[in-house]
Formats: C-alpha cells, sequence, structure tokens
C-alpha cells in the first residue's frame, strides 16, 4: 500500500499549521500597541532581536556552506554500494540545507511574532483586561508553535516527496540539529549576559528597579528574553521534531517498509490538528486563571492526538495485511501491532505530562525543594547554593526513572503485540513512536513556552513607559503563569531530546547495519550490530560521551560569566560617562549594550559548536563505529542528568528567591533575600544557558551519527 | 603448575606490611608528646576518634549480620549446579565477616596511628624541626598506608589459601566495600559538619581565629580530619584494593587457571615491598621540600613496581608452556602474553601518575583554573561559585579521556600479544591487571595521603597549646604539601574506583555466563553474555544506573548541610550558655560537640548506605542481568564523572580562598576574600563528602554484583 497521497496529507496538514500561524499572526498585528513610547520601546527590543538573529544566521552561514559542500562532496570519498542508497550527495546535502533553513524561518516566524506581541499584550492588559491580554500573548505564542511543528512536517513531508527515502533525507534533521545547537548556546549567552548586566550594576549597584528605562542594559535584557527562551526554544523543539520523525521513518522503513516511514509523519498531521483546535480552547475571563485555561488547551490536544492516532494506527497497520518491503511480501502480517505501536505513542504522550509535573515539583515555589532552600537561605549563600544543588542533583531520580519506564513499556507494548517471530525486531519502533507522541504536540507546548517571554516582555515594556501599576500587576499575573508553562516546557524539551536521543540511537545502529564496508565484519554475528559494553571500544566510547555534556556545560557557563563581565563594564562605563542618565536627562545607550551582548554571544557559541559537531566523527572514523555507538549512549545519559540538574537547580533557585520577594523569611532586602539573590545568580547560567545547551548537543551528535553510520569504515 | 607456595609468598608479603606498619607504630610511639596541655589536647582528639569509630562499627553490625545470613542462608535457595560453586553458603558468609572486619581493623590501626602522632609531630616541629616533624607525620601515614596494603593482600591470600577457589571468595570484596561505603559517607559527613560548624558560628560570628581553643567544636573539628580523611580513604583504597585482586583472580581462573589467579597476588606482594622500600626514601633536612622528599618515595615505589612485574609476569606466564584450566591441557601456550600483561600493569602506574598531575593542575592555586575563581571572586559571591562549577565541570573531560585511554591501551597491549585464537578472550585481562597496577602502590598512596591529615591536627595541636608561632609555621609548611598529597591520593582514588569498577564488570559479566539458569539463554549467542546497548533492558539499566550517583550526592550534600546546622546550633549555645568561655575561663564542652557531629553522621549514612546496597539486586532479580549490566555501566560512568567533577571544584575553590588568603586580590577580609570564603563553604561537601561517597559507590554496586551474577534468574 505505497501511498504517497498519505504524505500529501502530512505536508497538507504541516500547510495548514502555517497557514493558521499567520492568520493569526495577522489577528495579532490588528491590536493596538498603545502609546508612542511603548511602541518606540517594542521597536527597539525588536530591532534588538532582529539584529541578533541575523547576525547569528550570518555567522552560520560558512559552517553550513562547509558541511554542505562535504556532504555533496562525500559520495566521491565513499563507496556506494550497487542500487544502494547513502546519506549523502546532492540530494542530502540539500536536505541539510532544507532543515538549517526552515529552523532559521521558524525562528525568524516565532521572533516576529513575540517581539511585535510584547507592546500589545501591556495595551491589551491596560485597555481591556488579563482575558484580552492571555488572548494576544498566547496566540503570538501559538504563532511561533504553530510555525515550529508546521514547518517540521512540512519540510520532512515534501522532502520525502521529492526523494522519497528517509536514508537521503536524514541529513534534515542534521541541518535543523546543528542551528539548533548554535542558537541553543548563542541566545543562552546572549540572554543571561543581558540579565546578569542589567541586574548587577542597574539594581544592585544603581539601586533602580527592574526593567527600568534608565538602565541602558533593559533593552538587551527584553531582546535576551526573546533570542534565549523563544528563539532557542523553538530551534530546540524543531530539532527534536525534525529528527524524531526522521528517525521513526528510518526505523519504519527497514521493519515496516512504507506504513513505518508515513505513519511517524501522520502521528505528526494528528498532533497539529489537535494543537490548532487547542489553541481555540485557551480562553479566561477577568477573574479567571490563566493557568487553568492553558491546562485546558494542552489537555485538549493531548487526549485528541492520542484519540487521532488509534484511528491512524488501525488504518496504517491493518492487521490481515502482510507487510511488503522493497516491494517483496514478507509473509507476516501485521497483526496486533497497531494497538502496540498506538500505545508506544500513548507512552510517550504521559511521559509529556510526568515530566512536566516532576519539573513543576521541583521548582515551584510552594514545594518542599524549593522551600528547603529558601530555608536554607537563612544560614547565608552557602548554604543556599549547597541546597539547590541537592535540590537539582535529586531531581534527577524520578524523571531518569520514567524515562526508563517509557523505554521499557513502548518496547514491550510492541513486543507482545507483534506476530510471534517479529518481536524481538520490531519492538525498536516503540521507543521512536514513544519520542513521537511526545514530540506531536510540540505546537501547544511550544505556544505554551512562547507566551510567557512575551507576557515578561509586556511587563517590562509597561514598567519602562511608566504604565499604571495595575497593568504591571497583570502581566506580574501572566509571567507567573509563564514562568510554570516554561518549566512545563523546559521538562518537555529534555524528555523529548531523551527519547528523540534514543530514537535516533537505534536509526544509526540500523544505518551501521546496512552499511557496506560493514557487512564483512557483522558476519559473524548474523548481520547484527551488536553494541557490547563488555567490549572496550564501547567502553571508551561511553568514556569519552559520557565527558563531553561536561565540558560544554564548563564552556558555556563561563561563557556567560565572561560575557557578563563586558557587559556590567559597559553599563557603569555610561552611568559615569553618560551625564543626566540617573535624573532622566540623559538617554542611555541601549543599542551599544545590545551590540556588546550580540558580538560576545555570537563569539562565544563557536567553540561549544564545533565540538559538538566535530567530536563524533573523530570518533567514528578514528575509534570505529562500536566506540561512536558507546559515545552516544554515555553522551545520551550525562546530556540527558546534566540537563535536568541544571534546568531544575536554576529553576529552584529562581524560585526560592521569587518566594522570600513574596514576603517569606523577612522579604525583599533581607539577609534570606541576599543569600537567595546569590542563588538566583549562580543559577542563571545552569537554567538558561548549559542547561538548554545539553538537549541539542546529545541530537546533534545523534543526527550526525545519523549520516556517519553508513559511512563508516570500520566497526 | 599449582604451587600454592605462591599464595604463601603474597600472604606473607601482606604480613611483612603489618609487622613493618607495627614496627613504625612503636617507633612513633617513643616519640615526646610535649607539654602535659599537648598531651590533653591529643587525648581529646583520640578519644572522639575512636568514640566515632565504635558507634560507627557498632551501627554497622546489624547490617553486617544481616547479610551474612543472606550468604550463608542463599544456598539453599538457589539451584547450585552438579560439582560447581556459586558465592553463596558458609565460606562466602565467612569471607564477607573477614573483608568487613579487615576493612575495620585498617581503620582502627590507622586512626590509632593517625591520631596519637598529631602531638608528636607538632613536639618534634618545636623541638627538632622541619625533617623530624616529616618523618614523625609520615611514619603516621605509612602505618596507614602499609596497614591497609598488608592486610587487603594478607586476607584475600589466606582465604584463597583456605578455600582455594577465588568464586567463594569474592564476597571479601563486597564486605570491605559495604563497611567502604559506609565509612566515607558518615566520616565525610561529619567531618565537613564539625568543620562548617567550627568556622561558622567560631570564625565569623564569633571572630575567632581557626583551632583557637575557646572554640567548642575545635575538637570535633580535629576528630573530623581524622574520621573523614584518614579513615574514609582507607577504607576506599582497602577496598579498592580488595576488590581489584578479587576481580582480576576471578577473570584469571577463567582464562588462565592457577597463574591467572595468583598474578595479582604477586603484583601485590611487589608493590608492596616496592612500598616498604619507598618509605625509606622519604627524608628531608630543615630547609628541604617536603614535597620532593615524598615524590622520591613515590617515584621509587613505582619504578620498583614496574620493574618486579617484569619478572613476576615472566615466570607466572612463562612463553612456552601450555594453559592448564581445571587440570585441563587446553593445548594453547601462554606465547608473549606477559609482555602484554606487564604493559597492562605499567598503564596503570601511568595513569596513577597523570590523574595526580592533573588533579593538581586544576586544583593547584598557582594554575589557571584556581586564579580564574580567584579573579571571579572579584565581582561577588555568585561569579565565584559559577567559575567553580564550571572548573569542576571542565576538570572531567581529559581525565576520563586518560581512562579511556588506559582501558584501550591495557586491552589492546594482552591483544596483541596473545596467541592467535585467544587474543578477543584473554584481552579483557588486561583492564583488570592495569587496575591492580595502579592499586599496587596503594601502600605508599595512602601513606602520603595519611601524612597530610597528621600535619593538620599537628598544627591544629601547636595553636590549642599556644607553641610559639614558629612551631606552627612548620607544620603548615607540612599542611600545605598535605594539601598536595591529597589531591593526588583524591585522584588516586577515584581513578582507582574506575579501573576496580570496569574490572569487577568484566568478572560480573563472567559470573554470568557461568550462572547455571543462564546457560539456555545464553545459547543464542554461543554462550557469551552480550550486553547490548540497543537492547531496551540495557538502556533502562544505563538509565537507573546513571541516575544513582545523582540521587546519593543530593542526599550526602543535604546531609551536611542538616548536620552543619546541628553543630552550629549548639556552638551558639555553648557561647551563650557556658560563662567565660570567651575570656578563656570558661570549659567549652568539647565533647557534646563530638557527641552530636557523631550522631548526625551515623544517622545520615544509613540512607545512602541502604540505596547503595539494595538497589543493585533490586535491578539484577527485578530486570535481569542485562538492566545489572547497564545498570553498573551507567553508575560507573556518571560516578566517576560526579567524583572528579565534586572533588575538583571543591579542592578548587578551597584554593582558590588560599590564594587569596595569601595577599591577592586584597587578602584576607577584603570582599573578594569574603566570596571565595563563600565558595568554599559550598565546596566543602563537595570535596569532603559528595565527591568521595561516589567512589565506593561505584564500586559497592560492583563487587554486589559479583555475587548477583552467578545468582540472577534470567537474562
Amino acid at each position: 500500500m505505497e501511498n504517497m497521497t498519505l504524505a500529501y496529507y502530512a505536508a497538507g496538514a504541516g500547510a495548514i499549521a502555517l497557514i493558521f500561524a499567520l492568520f493569526t499572526m495577522s489577528q495579532v498585528l490588528k491590536e493596538s500597541m498603545g502609546t508612542p513610547k511603548m511602541k518606540q520601546l517594542s521597536e527597539a527590543v525588536q530591532e534588538g532581536a532582529m539584529a541578533y538573529m541575523n547576525r547569528q544566521y550570518k555567522t552560520l552561514i560558512p559552517f553550513a556552506i562547509v558541511v554542505f559542500i562535504l556532504l555533496w562532496a562525500a559520495q566521491y570519498f565513499v563507496h556506494v554500494p550497487e542500487g544502494g542508497h547513502l546519506p549523502v550527495g546532492p540530494a542530502s546535502a540539500i536536505s541539510f540545507l532544507v532543515g538549517a533553513v526552515c529552523s532559521a524561518i521558524a525562528g525568524y516566524i516565532g521572533m516576529n511574532s513575540t517581539t511585535k506581541s510584547n507592546a500589545r499584550t501591556a495595551e491589551a492588559a491596560r485597555s481591556s483586561g488579563l482575558g484580552k491580554a492571555l488572548q494576544v500573548s498566547f496566540r503570538a505564542g501559538a504563532v511561533m508553535g504553530l510555525s515550529v511543528a508546521g514547518l517540521g512536517l512540512l519540510g520532512v513531508s515534501l522532502l520525502y516527496i521529492i526523494f522519497q527515502s528517509p536514508l537521503i533525507i536524514n541529513s534534515f534533521a542534521f541541518g535543523a540539529s546543528m542551528i539548533a545547537f548554535f542558537a541553543r548556546v548563542g541566545g543562552g549567552i546572549y540572554t543571561k549576559a543581558a540579565d546578569v548586566g542589567a541586574d548587577l550594576v542597574g539594581k544592585v549597584e544603581a539601586g533602580i528597579p527592574e526593567d527600568d528605562p534608565r538602565n541602558p542594559a533593559t533593552i538587551a535584557d527584553n531582546v535576551g528574553d526573546n533570542v534565549g527562551d523563544t528563539a532557542g526554544m523553538g530551534a530546540d523543539l524543531f530539532e527534536s521534531y525534525g529528527a524524531t520523525t526522521i528517525a521513526g521513518m528510518l526505523i519504519g522503513n527497514t521493519l515496516f517498509g512504507f506504513p513505518g516511514v508515513i505513519f511517524p509523519l501522520l502521528i505528526g498531521a494528528v498532533g497539529i490538528i489537535a494543537a490548532i483546535i487547542g489553541t481555540f480552547t485557551v480562553r479566561t475571563g477577568e477573574g479567571g486563571n490563566p493557568q487553568a485555561a492553558l491546562n485546558v488547551g494542552l489537555w485538549t490536544t493531548n487526549v485528541l492526538t492520542a484519540v487521532g492516532t488509534w484511528f491512524v494506527a488501525k488504518a496504517i497497520f491493518p492487521a490481515g495485511q502482510n507487510v511488503i518491503i522493497n516491494g517483496q511480501d514478507t509473509g507476516v502480517a501485521f497483526g496486533n501491532v497497531s494497538t502496540g505501536i498506538f500505545m508506544a505513542v500513548l507512552a510517550g504522550l504521559i511521559v509529556n505530562v510526568a515530566v512536566g509535573w516532576l519539573t513543576e515539583y521541583y521548582t515551584a515555589n510552594n514545594k518542599p525543594p524549593v522551600l528547603k532552600i529558601a530555608e536554607a537561605s537563612k544560614s547565608g549563600p552557602a548554604t543556599n547554593v549547597i541546597h539547590g544543588l541537592a535540590v537539582g542533583m535529586e531531581s534527577t531520580f524520578i524523571p531518569m526513572l520514567v524515562f526508563a519506564g517509557a523505554i521499557y513499556f513502548s518496547f514491550w507494548a510492541v513486543l507482545t503485540t507483534s506476530p510471534e517471530g517479529q518481536a524481538a525486531l520490531w519492538s525498536i519502533y516503540g521507543i521512536a513512536m514513544a519520542a513521537m507522541g511526545m514530540l506531536s504536540t510540540a505546537g501547544m507546548v511550544v505556544a505554551m513556552d512562547s507566551f510567557g517571554p512575551v507576557a515578561d516582555n509586556a511587563g517590562g515594556i509597561a514598567e519602562m513607559a511608566e504604565l499604571p501599576p495595575e497593568v504591571r500587576e497583570k502581566t506580574d499575573k501572566l509571567d507567573a503563569v509563564g514562568n510554570t508553562t516554561a518549566a512545563i516546557a523546559k521538562g518537555f524539551a529534555i524528555g523529548s531530546a531523551a527519547l528523540t536521543a534514543l530514537a535516533l540511537f537505534s536509526a544509526f545502529v540500523d544505518g551501521v547495519k546496512h552499511n557496506p564496508n560493514m557487512i564483512e565484519g557483522l558476519q559473524a554475528t548474523g548481520g547484527n550490530f551488536i553494541v557490547n559494553l563488555t567490549d572496550p571500544m564501547v567502553l571508551v566510547g561511553v568514556f569519552i560521551g559520557g565527558a563531553v555534556p561536561f565540558l560544554i556545560g564548563a564552556r558555556t557557563m563561563r561563557a556567560v560569566g565572561e560575557a557578563a563581565f563586558g557587559m556590567v563594564e559597559e553599563v557603569r562605563r555610561q552611568f559615569r560617562e553618560i551625564p543626566g542618565i540617573m535624573e532622566g536627562t540623559g538617554k542611555p545607550d541601549y543599542a551599544r549594550c545590545v551590540d556588546i551582548a550580540t558580538r560576545s554571544a555570537i563569539s562565544k557559541m563557536i567553540f561549544p559548536g564545533i565540538v559538538a559537531v566535530v567530536v563524533p566523527p573523530i570518533v567514528g572514523f578514528g575509534l570505529g563505529a562500536m566506540a561512536l555507538a558507546g559515545f552516544l549512549g554515555g553522551l545520551t545519559t550525562t546530556g540527558v542528568l546534566l540537563a535536568l540538574f541544571l534546568a531544575n537547580a536554576g529553576g529552584a533557585w529562581d524560585n526560592a528567591k521569587k518566594y522570600i520577594e513574596g514576603g517569606a523569611l523577612g522579604g525583599k532586602k533581607s539577609e534570606p533575600h541576599k543569600a537567595a539573590v546569590i542563588g538566583d545568580t549562580v543559577g542563571d547560567p545552569c537554567k538558561d544557558t548549559s542547561g538548554p545547551a545539553m538537549n541539542p548537543l546529545i541530537k546533534v551528535a545523534g543526527t550526525i551519527s545519523l549520516i556517519l553510520g553508513p559511512l563508516l569504515t570500520r566497526l
């Protein structure tokens, strides 16, 4: 049943998401931007954000060109088997570029939407109230969310329609990953450098409140929220989306032929439609609870996706039909495997919810972990930091059990529903489909996440434009909800990265199995690529891979420190040299701060980026496929652990500070508060730079290995 | 050539080490303890330390009894194959007990030696000078070092002579591990609770100097140095020593029969003799450099061990002789494998040196990493902490590459020197022998490590007894050297734990292969136990195992915070309620502080200890051998990474503070100094509690799995 119409359906769903996003955008743009002052501030943030995005992508062009040429030219250097395909050559090079460009487009659309909505949200809060403000900010987020999912699905579907082989188009995932890694790291450095610079000199030294227009770094700070939280997270999830879809298609192709390939695309389509419907359910009245409104949207999306998946699975893997691979009837019927596949997708959706809860538990300021950190602030900054580290470390344990449970369950579900003789083989499809299930709702999750920075920015503009305090109160209410949704999205990003990495790993193993260079080597194991942990080469790979996230974590963390230092110097200089800033008669040079943050973020994203992209080929070609497999295993494990540790520690420190600021333990300016501010500053690069860098790190290693798998020259 | 006389030689070397240790002890005891005040202070530390040790071991008795009974009784519940051996039954239970008791005895001897030498070292510094003070303190350390190595070798050799099977005696390693884990965690909590308590109230609040006799926690603090650094490290390396020897014997038995079993014991004997000779070379004059003197001792030991190993390898694996296993001539000659085995041992010795250097680089206060942290202190505690975290994370990378290199080299060395057809099989002996090479010099390394706390304590006693300042200067000089040797020993402990864990892992895999329950399951792979990373069960194990070190790290870190809190409260109470403390007319209640530290350390070591011992059987029996293998892989990788991260971050923070105290960046009481003190306090539980807990954690999981391997009921 090789019915390419189905691929067009998937592409169509992607296109619908994009159209719906553009329509939503046009609706948002109809809203008023408020006073001229508000408009002017919003435009400053927009300009800064676009300037950063332009510079970031311009810097990446040479890298993209090098990879493009390598992918194109590699066909002349590797042995291409008779009638076989390898993931190199013009089609692969083009797929890579499409992935990279789609990632950039998603970033631009999203940034455009969120930066253009901040003043509009503030104005909505001022003129209409909370319900309207939620509507505007959430719609802005939805533009981002649906662009990410829509472009992901449309890109992969179209490439598949054109080239008809998942193997050829797998460099789409690598293109998306490479951009995502740079965007995450660069955006993460930018946002924290600006934040720390603004806080340290403005709040602490000059004693002016957050978002005060007299602070020269305040525009940079608001730009940072967008390039870090919105563009970074969007690129991250775009990458997960693309990579998971392709990994699923690759594995599906080997196991089930066409149905295995088309199914991930259709799940994506189901998820997108569900997310569009979900966005309509997000609404609240004046006294309403925005969190509850968002939860309704998320649950609607989850439930609709689950229901849709059931029908799609039953249709694509019909019990009575035989599996046909490369036109050959294998003589094996699908049997009841559709039920198992459905359950695997369901497992992904459940992980989604579970990880969101857990992240919230460890970072919410009314739960024991954060309260303990706040309590520890009474004996000073050292104990605050110690308890924060402890909360971060502890917060990894149960999520890891959840991931382990999801791996086991999704594998088991397909295993027990497969016909005899196929169980061991087919069951690896389960993990990939769990990942796909999780990511199918990305449209909604990204929407919820992106709404936060819009509300945050709206509050900033309200402050800078000196709107009445009740406006800020409303945006603060939205911002608080945004912190929770950001926590949920962070958990989602980490969880999906973990499952995506495992799906990529399975696909990589599959690629090695079909590598023409390996045929002889694999004869001993009957054609199976066995990554035996007792093999020293595998252990060597595990050790190296396990250490890489620590190296990247260290470098990104230090980069923030150095970039922030430059920002601090500049802000101090402006206060010193520009007369009348504090009195409001002199105008600070916002643009220079934006420029400094941009320059340092760009220059410091290069080293980690190169490490992430270059180490896997070195390990693969230098030590072999076994070592690379071990490398991926080690990297994924410690990468996920560090991601959880850093994100949750940072989130918990942040909320411990907010808890004290809310009046507990002496409130603002008390000794515990000072201690908590130090903890929060330590947490800043953890949660917004180093931690988020882990997700694209493990995925970029996976997507590049996907290309390497069929090319490596020795086991 | 089953010549049991060789085992007697090994036992003899162990006995010589013990006799030499007791003789050295008697020499140390001949030295004068100085003034009555010094004697009295020294006795207070001794009493406190012994009280802690007694309580610790008393608490562990019920645990030991439970395990003893389980091991004894397990023979009635598992199927013992015809003529086969399993690591359960009376002999195993007795071996377990011997391991536990030997570990405790080594701890007692060492503690006795170091706590009885502190006043004597101070007196030597006062009456004779630096050379004599080094002699006394190093001899005290040597007593500990040689007891550890001697008891380890004697214990294993005697058990082997009695039971004649490495499989039966492998619970010796588990006994040693279990005790070591508790000792490390309990000692680590004790030492930091006392330290933080003494510093926070004494130094910061009351403004009195360190080791001031008016501080009620000062005796507890000095006790802590002994129970943490000496007893904890001793138990840790005793465990590594026992576990590596036994893992080597198990693997050697399967591959080479008797020669494979006896060789690790003989390497141990060579190392002990080399260490005894090495101790004689440690001497320095009045103006001399104690560090140089210690280096001579270490290098002498390393070189002699290498030379001795060459001859032993040539004699035990003679090229022309055939391998005889279970009395059956295999028809395969040893060939040139002795050269490969020698090179593997050499690799271990080299790792030893390399990791010491690296640890020193990342933590020494004249090297870039520490200088950067000091520099970052200028902008406050938050940047100090951020840079410290970055240094800690980065410091894992190169050591991991070194370990990976050692794994690869030792494997390759045996591989290329093995006769055709045996290469793949024999090469796993390489990793075990690299671990054995590293640990063979434990006698010397522990001696160097234990000398530090003696010098530290001597300084404390000099201060408390109000000796002239030049005495303190001399002990400070020794103490500074002690910090470097402690860094080297920490690197050694982590490196040896990593290699030991891998040796245990190989032995575990071997155990599963010969598990009678697995015969059917392993038929598909020709009797090989393949731990395929692509198998979901293995991945599940890796994820769970990877998360455990984070959980243990979190709990031990928090335990320090809570225990320190209790101590702070008590010291504050004494200052408040006991009249005349500050004036020197009232006497603080030292004993109560000692008691509080003891109680809280003991009560808080229980949870991590139970997790460490109980999780592996749950994974093994609940999920099977594959999952347990994955678990060990994940646990070892993240355990080693966290051990390096926490130890080096802590060490770097500590030395950044010392660097500033040396006068840089404004010196003591400056703002950077205050920031650095906060960083140092954060680092305290990292480097002295949570970090060191990782080594025994990964080993205890390995040794318990060694027992589980042949007992598990499913793959």
